[in-house]
């Protein structure tokens, strides 16, 4: 039998098949391996209080621009999203470890700028750095965390969880950070077409704000608490709401019904998408980097959530597994899986 | 006053020194923090049981080569020399986090290598992936890995705690690591220049397999706990032998006095030096990535590491805080700092 040696390409799989095809089958031998590979973070420890931990890289000209990220900025983004991690575990985050890798292009105060607004995050959320690694690299600017976060066993909320009927709910609103991104690359265009134009950014606090400093939710995930509900299934909106309500469909094995007049969206940011000639549902669901929490509550719970500011119920769960939208005209459609192209993230 | 506005060079502080400018007053504010940045690794938990942890990162062109670091041994040197950290401390790694990114120059198999790679050295080492990150990259490979291990309070050992006359002792033999990368790099040369040549390899098993697949050495942790022995202080040796003494030295406030003739040195490493026109001692102080255990005994202990193998006592501690090494010709020298060069390690 001849081997088959062609050469296969990553983007035929894409990012989540890649890790599928990587992770297939990977034994968890240690007594204290509780969780591994498949949720926001991996759970570990043999008592009743549980590690979580989760690791994101950011890599330059793949998840952010130096031209419109400003390294402080930056550093705090990049905390923040790992720390948002731990939050959809609904966990305390309490560490991070901090790897950068970076060209002699920087100089020692941006990589300070850059470490600032790492502490800035940590300060925002309790956490301590305590551990890292730094590096030079041919080329570009790469930052690697680890956060670390704690939570008795029974408070943890997985992907899997989610029931029939249960509420589906999202914190703050959505496509801000997508819509930011989009006006910081237009006004980019306009300056390398001409670089005697300024930035016209005015009147856009709120989309750049979402793009530039997203925030981890952890001040959801204590409301919560103190309301005295713990969600049935949680994720953070990293990639668009699409792709994590069929992964909560997936890890749950139920449907969703989500409903367009119920998805929060900022008003500057249905004029900016409108500007855009971009729709605001597709930005909501497609765009990503909201960082918001998405989670499912029992339906019995929905009077203790409904006091709490900035929590939306956008549909339910289904027996169904069939995830769809019903738009504000009464029409549906299917919540399809997003093809990754690898280098194109 | 007028602002300094000069760029600073991070070359100018070496990687230390920046670690420790970004690291300076960084505070624990949680009660789970128990050592953060300055030893192999952090360690956390309120509990009697600890959960150590160590993230390093290695890119591609400044770490490996991959003309000649093929990827499988790549992916198990990765894994390979983040637990070594763990074992640094006296503790039993137990998992890590893998993160990946890479240009679209790499096919699937590429990365199946290498992380095949990587999956066998969680096997020998009895590690769980728990989890990680993939992203694409604009230009080569960047591997980040996160390992995490547990120990109870008790047994963790630092790189403070060697007293006055304490035994220095290390595991395996040095500077055969350096000496392959220096045998991988000249064939690397000859073959550029002549594309016909073919690399002459022969008789060097042994100094490429210490570059090519370092050992974390578990084993010694474990021998030493079967023969009672606690270290008093311990660090792994991925800078050279100097900086690793520099590094007890200062943490443990105390000097080394070490005999060239004690320190252990593979007779195929030393034959290859002297191809190399190049001194045996040097290339073990400064050398690096050997990932052998550096560690300080009582000298009370010394009976019980005598009978385990590979274990070879090379100096001792001394109350005034000057390393030396005593030459085989009975002259001394002091070993200082070595300057690192950013985009040159």
């Amino acid at each position: 039998m001849l081997e088959d040696t062609t050469r296969k390409e990553i983007s035929d799989l894409g990012e989540f098949g890649l890790i599928a095809h990587l992770t297939e089958n990977l034994p968890l031998n240690n007594k204290s391996s509780v969780l591994g590979v498949g949720d926001d973070a991996a759970v570990l420890g043999e008592n009743k209080k549980k590690t979580l931990v989760s690791t994101d890289i950011l890599v330059e000209g793949v998840h952010f621009d130096l031209s419109f990220h400003p390294l402080k900025h930056l550093g705090y983004k990049a905390a923040a999203v790992n720390i948002s991690d731990i939050c959809a575990m609904n966990a305390t985050p309490t560490q991070i470890v901090v790897s950068l890798a970076f060209s002699n292009r920087f100089s020692l105060q941006a990589i300070d700028e850059l470490y600032d607004g790492i502490k800035l995050a940590t300060e925002a959320y309790g956490v301590d750095i305590v551990g890292g690694d730094i590096s030079s690299s041919r080329s570009g600017l790469v930052i690697s965390i680890t956060a670390i976060g704690e939570a008795n066993d029974s408070e943890i909320v997985y992907r899997k969880g989610a029931k029939n009927n249960d509420l589906l709910c999202v914190s703050g609103d959505l496509s801000g950070a997508y819509l930011g991104l989009q006006l910081l690359e237009r006004e980019k265009q306009v300056f390398l077409a001409n670089p005697d134009m300024q930035p016209d950014l005015e009147g856009h606090d709120y989309v750049l704000q979402r793009q530039l400093k997203p925030e981890a939710r952890l001040d959801i995930v204590k409301e919560l608490k103190k309301a005295g509900v713990k969600p049935t299934s949680m994720i953070d909106i990293s990639d668009g709401l699409s792709s994590e309500v069929l992964h909560l469909s997936n890890a749950s094995k139920v449907g969703f019904t989500l409903y367009e007049t119920k998805i929060p969206i900022d008003p500057t940011a249905i004029n900016l998408a409108e500007e855009f000639n971009l729709d605001p549902l597709t930005c909501a669901l497609n765009g990503g980097e909201d960082y918001e929490l998405l989670f499912t509550i029992p339906q019995a719970d929905y009077e203790k959530i409904a006091a709490i500011d900035s929590i939306s119920v956008i549909g339910h769960a289904t027996e169904d597994i069939i995830n769809k939208v019903i738009t504000k005209n009464d029409n549906s459609f299917e919540l399809k899986a997003q093809g990754w192209q690898h280098g194109a993230e």
